[in-house]
């Protein structure tokens, strides 16, 4: 297991504030790992509104399932995070051990279990003992206090070499709102300790389908254009919770995400959504460098995207840019094998401000030395520009090294 | 690079036979390697009818192109073949260097140009200096012999630790014919040495539209059901010559492939395809296991090879198996993410004959030590049935080692 701190890391956790209306707790449950914490209760007050985005795997956990069952509700009053078993593939007790552990929580917290939302990251198929929540939950739900975003960052990691964490602020109808997020993931994907979960609050007051909108909005221009080996965890889970505590400030109460008030929110959002995912992405399994891909000129901004994803998820690529070799042959190689409109002789390839290749063949202005310098870097930005359209997108990634496999390899033994 | 021999290379070049009407000659050309092959020059007698496949990359190299435009004039008087440049995306270089080409070759065997086809395997980017030719096939021209398949077989290899051939002799109308093919590529797909490459000879007597034909079907059961990294070569070129002889011995000339007596021919061409395709992936990059994926119970046969080749590109999967680790969740997850209808509770899992997971859970039996000595085979069959319908797919791939990733990481420096 990688136990040294990825490269890429930020120099410290981020000093993350309260959020009105959110009390955060964590515990040692004993799931998996030994002398850390593994539980994260997070309680919130009523009336907070929620909204989620989860896995398209068909095989998703029981987690995600019951989520997706209690999110047309529209409320919470708790989220329940385990680290360590993903309680993902295991049949008929996956579902009782899901039911088990939301009424432990609906009792400690004096709620509905319509209420309460689960997620769960760590092995697959390993049946999850939720009685180990049963005293757990009830202590924790007495010790709760509000400024403990990172020890929840802390007790949701698995193979994540540092927490993570984020905070923006917006002005909401002339009061300033507050957005506070957590993620883990080391590997957007990375299905054994499956995987991606990130959970975010906000003292904003939004119904909960303006929520949802705005979380949907966000999470495309993000944690979906955001992949360290192309692999769907069956657990990928973000859950956004809006307490509606500023609206005693005087923030007002959002109900339509079309709010034209909402145009400094939503751009908080989705740049704090922005940076979890690249804070997942600098964690990718093995990373020593985070990768940006750039594609313009396309057909659409879907072929654009799906065009930076073949090259983000290129093992090619991505040990080229681990060898720090700026292996342009490689992107041509993607770009051509990602199934929409793409001529040979109108890509153009730049790595960083140098274009190495223009109109289907190498640059005359073609410089290794120059090229290679720029690849040691810690920051890689691959652009291609197609010339047949319009069509951008932006794509993050890491590079691909022996570390990822010794990681993989590994990981169960 | 890596140098040692591949652990699933078989023990030895077999023996393949002279095909009548096929000659063959390799020579230095020093195009990129030193003190070795690296040009290939296979000669046809008059009337040799040609089929060929080719990548679907919408980025093809300068030969593809060329051998996409002479392919439907359905003859062929030679194949030549370099080895250290691919001559992909070399723009308006790439194509003056596959019409010198033609024209030395045709110039050398006194035929026409559009007789002439052409396949590269290297570096991608890098301008092809096709006057290296000018000598060296002349002189080639002039030394030919009927059974030097090993040395072609040689002359085209990269990345590749062992050269690849196979033969197989069917009843034709009655009267033996003979199929000989050989093979390059480490990696299905690395584009670098970009990439897979097979070329397939026979004596029996079959128009360009039949053969046609049964290569595109045969393809499909062998080449395209073979992955290394998911990574689609811009050269992928697969080209079948049928020389005719075997008329002279009594068979029949075939002008359908839905002629009946084509049974056995079609059967032995499928099952060569296969032994090529299956001796690539076990010389993938790094490979020390080479790996079965069969789905069974899909919606559609479609559906089926969509998820087994989900299984085998997943980076998780292949460092799995390169970890000796059964580590089924992956394979849940693989499943999960194909984008094709799956019902996790009804998914069931096996590994060789280990049944691991069943009904959406780990099978009550699961034995941890017993399937941990299953992976330390160098054959692994990853089974999955999906009790929906009746579709099926196999798809042969090999495990991801710290080998790839150096070969990768290091290959242009």
């Amino acid at each position: 297991m990688a136990s040294k701190v990825s490269p890429l890391a930020p120099t410290g956790f981020p000093a993350l504030p309260a959020i009105e209306g959110v009390r955060i707790g964590t515990a040692e449950a004993g799931i998996r790992y030994k002398n850390r914490t593994d539980v994260l209760l997070m309680a919130f007050d009523p009336g907070t509104s929620v909204a989620g985005v989860f896995t398209r795997s068909r095989c998703p956990s029981a987690p995600v399932e019951w989520c997706r069952s209690v999110l047309p509700g529209g409320m919470a009053r708790a989220l329940v995070v385990n680290s360590g078993n993903a309680n993902a593939f295991t049949g008929a007790k996956g579902r009782e051990a899901v039911a088990l552990t939301a009424r432990i929580a609906a009792n400690a917290l004096d709620c509905g279990e319509g209420e309460i939302f689960l997620a769960s990251t760590g092995v697959i198929g390993e049946p999850l003992d939720a009685s180990k929540f049963e005293g757990v939950l009830d202590r924790l739900a007495g010790e709760l206090a509000p400024d403990r975003w990172e020890a929840a960052a802390r007790a949701i990691m698995t193979t994540d070499t540092f927490p993570k964490g984020a905070v923006r602020r917006a002005d909401l109808g002339g009061t300033e709102v507050t957005i506070v997020g957590i993620a883990k993931g080391a590997g957007m994907i990375a299905p054994d300790m499956a995987t991606m979960l990130s959970f975010v609050a906000t003292d904003a007051e939004i119904a909960p389908e303006a929520l949802q909108a705005l979380l949907a909005r966000g999470t495309e221009k993000s944690f979906n254009c955001m992949t360290v080996d192309g692999d769907t965890s069956t657990s990928d889970t973000l859950i956004a919770f809006a307490t509606g505590a500023a609206a005693k400030r005087g923030a007002p109460a959002i109900t339509d995400a079309a709010d034209s008030r909402l145009g400094a929110f939503a751009e908080a959002l989705d740049d704090l959504l922005i940076d979890l995912a690249q804070q997942v992405a600098k964690d990718g399994e093995g990373a020593t460098k985070f990768v940006t891909v750039d594609v313009a000129g396309a057909t659409s901004d879907e072929d654009a995207k799906r065009i930076a994803l073949s090259i983000a998820n290129s093992p090619l690529v991505k040990t080229a840019v681990a060898g720090e070799d700026a292996n342009w042959g490689r992107v041509v190689m993607a770009v051509g094998k990602a199934g929409v409109p793409a001529d040979r002789d109108r890509l153009s390839i730049w790595f960083g401000d140098i274009r190495v290749a223009v109109e289907g063949a190498r640059d005359k202005t073609y410089d290794e030395g120059k090229v290679s310098a720029y690849m040691k870097g810690q920051n890689i930005n691959i652009r291609t520009e197609l010339g047949l359209g319009t069509g951008a997108a932006r794509v993050w990634t890491c590079d691909f090294t022996h570390d990822y496999i010794s990681i993989n390899a590994d990981y169960r033994s």
